[in-house]
């Protein structure tokens, strides 16, 4: 039996790992489950799976759980804020903690389970991108797994697996290429948000839709790959897939390449991630390459996307480039998603400022915060 | 460094494993070599590789090789027919054997090295078409390693490194179809010789050529991969993949599938066969998903194409049945080569080699060789 917590259990990510979890209560049970305002479906999460601790965003949220299960025999610890999701992260009963939250928040109670010697199913993009050499010093040093759960770098593991990383000769990302693949540059400019959101493939958060528009999110997950697997950016591709059957690619040094495959679904990758040595689907039913029938391949388009440009730039650079990147991003997405700004708009004030930011290339913990700050500040000041 | 001797070395096989050798020289370096006709080809490949020992078809040939080889300084020994083959085989010297011969003379040889606890490549489909159940059980009780190198059985090895065979959901073996895919049933009944030898994809050996526009070769390596990798027929599936990229598939138990894939080369399987640990290709250049462009998977047409219903029926049937349809199948091969009979009487008199057989469940080696025969027999008194 394996304890796990969740921290963002009512997202995506966290609701799909709870069905994983209650597919099988004879391997996986939940120690402590956390969400942001989604205080409706974390009661039904709370009465179904009876966590030992639970943490919310808001004192307000946690005032009404304690009247909610105060009077019950169930003995529930509520807490709240940042520090709740490090109390859950770092709890030595957890012998493994999945990170569904989303953005910067990911990274400090990721590093509290690190120094906690928990293993990580990691679904926060931002931890890596942001911090991804101090992460994975410090996941080495630690000697826990990090697992990640992204349906790309779960591909990758799958395809490493019981493979050298030394004998890699290249990675290959598969994007299926938004919404706008097909559209012309100028009216991908004036993209309205509800264009942008209405993603082919996957049906994920409204921040990462944005992003999987722009393919800064195929962006994000080569700087990903690069700390995870420890390959260079030269030997990373990116490559537009649109059916989004083949969800990566490993290339060996013999000339052979190992692919992970099957239909958009994050059950796999989550599923995965809990348990690598796998175990029965949460679908029956198998793939069939059949009714798939045709997979198509072609080159990603950087003129059109230049958020893909300025993330292989800003992972280049390293330092403190991609927590730049990875900031005014996220914050320029806010705003497109508050219609404040048009979709071009993300990549320019992105690359803005990257060019106004003085990197430091061995940053410190700190060093990265007040980076994703000054990026954040910087995108704000020109809307 | 490896000690390989290869029997077959001036086939499709033996010259790229050969090529793969001459890349790798402080891998490996060769013991023996065999030959069958090609004794100009074999005369050079010894000039360069100095074997140790040498065997050849016929007497005839041995004696040219003696009068060849005798002046110089070389120690060669020279040897030749089954005998020749065997003793190469059993050659204690030998870290491994790559055994690629034709039909069922690669049987004999085979056993030898297992018995004699050398590793095995095998690039013989007639080896466990025949008596996999036998084979395979030696296999275990000697504890070597025997690794295919037909492309699909080692896009499963692959695809199945590190990770448990108890974890298969389903194996995924794909065909390019051959040249008569699209063709009409009452066209591919008049089909001659020199259409069906125009594989689209893969340039290979005539017999294997014929068994692959019949879907024999197919239906062979189904049987083939049941004794590899100890799936039961219901799991062994086919897709029809005209691009011959994606190599095989394995669909695990969570329902995720992986797949090797790449261009059409036999340098691969076979670096992989003498190699697993992957070093680096003869080809240079990354495989290029981008340029591929398009890829496509259909329904294998059991009724354009019986041979493969036939072998899926000798596989389950068991016993001496798959010899029965190996041995009747090779013999109407040949005589379709000649021009004898036509291409649908391949599978009709299969067929009825088959039903005029009586099947033993549980056959020794002989009765697997009688059965062959029998087969055989059966044929060239129909024809």
């Amino acid at each position: 039996m394996k304890t796990i917590s969740i921290l963002g259990s009512t997202g995506s990510i966290g609701t799909q790992a709870l069905e994983v979890v209650e597919k099988n209560k004879d391997k996986f049970s939940i120690f402590a489950l956390s969400c942001g305002n989604n205080i409706e479906l974390f009661k039904e999460q709370i009465r179904k799976f009876r966590p030992k601790k639970v943490s919310v965003k808001s004192k307000e949220s946690a005032l009404e759980l304690e009247k909610e299960f105060s009077n019950s025999n169930y003995k529930l610890e509520i807490m709240h804020g940042p520090e709740g999701l490090i109390e859950i992260a770092q709890d030595g009963i957890n012998n493994q903690i999945l990170v569904a939250l989303s953005g910067f928040a990911g990274l400090y109670p990721t590093l509290a389970a690190i120094n906690a010697k928990i293993d990580i199913a990691l679904a926060n993009k931002e931890t890596l991108v942001t911090a991804g050499d101090i992460v994975m010093q410090r996941v080495k040093m630690q000697g826990i797994n990090l697992l990640p759960v992204d349906s790309e770098h779960s591909a990758i593991h799958q395809c490493l697996c019981g493979h050298s990383f030394k004998k890699i000769r290249k990675l290959i990302i598969t994007a299926s290429g938004g919404p706008f693949r097909e559209w012309d540059i100028e009216d991908i400019k004036k993209a309205t948000c509800s264009q942008a959101l209405a993603h082919p493939k996957w049906n994920m958060g409204k921040k990462i839709t944005i992003d999987s528009a722009t393919l800064m999110n195929k962006g994000l997950e080569v700087i990903e790959a690069h700390h995870l697997f420890d390959v260079s950016y030269d030997d990373i591709d990116v490559v537009v897939h649109p059916q989004s059957i083949i969800h990566s690619a490993v290339e060996y040094l013999d000339g052979s390449v190992i692919a992970q495959l099957g239909l958009p679904s994050m059950h796999i990758p989550i599923q995965y991630a809990l348990s690598p040595e796998r175990i029965e689907g949460i679908k029956t039913g198998s793939f069939d390459f059949v009714k798939v029938q045709n997979l198509t391949f072609e080159a990603p388009n950087l003129g059109k996307f230049p958020c893909l440009r300025l993330a292989y730039e800003a992972g280049r650079a390293g330092g403190t480039c991609p927590a730049v990147l990875n900031g005014a991003n996220e914050e320029a997405v806010m705003a497109f998603l508050e219609d404040k700004i048009k979709l071009i708009d993300i990549a320019t004030l992105t690359e803005n400022a990257l060019s106004a930011h003085s990197k430091i290339q061995n940053p410190t913990l700190s060093d990265v915060i007040d980076a994703d700050g000054e990026a954040r500040e910087f995108v704000r000041s020109k809307i």
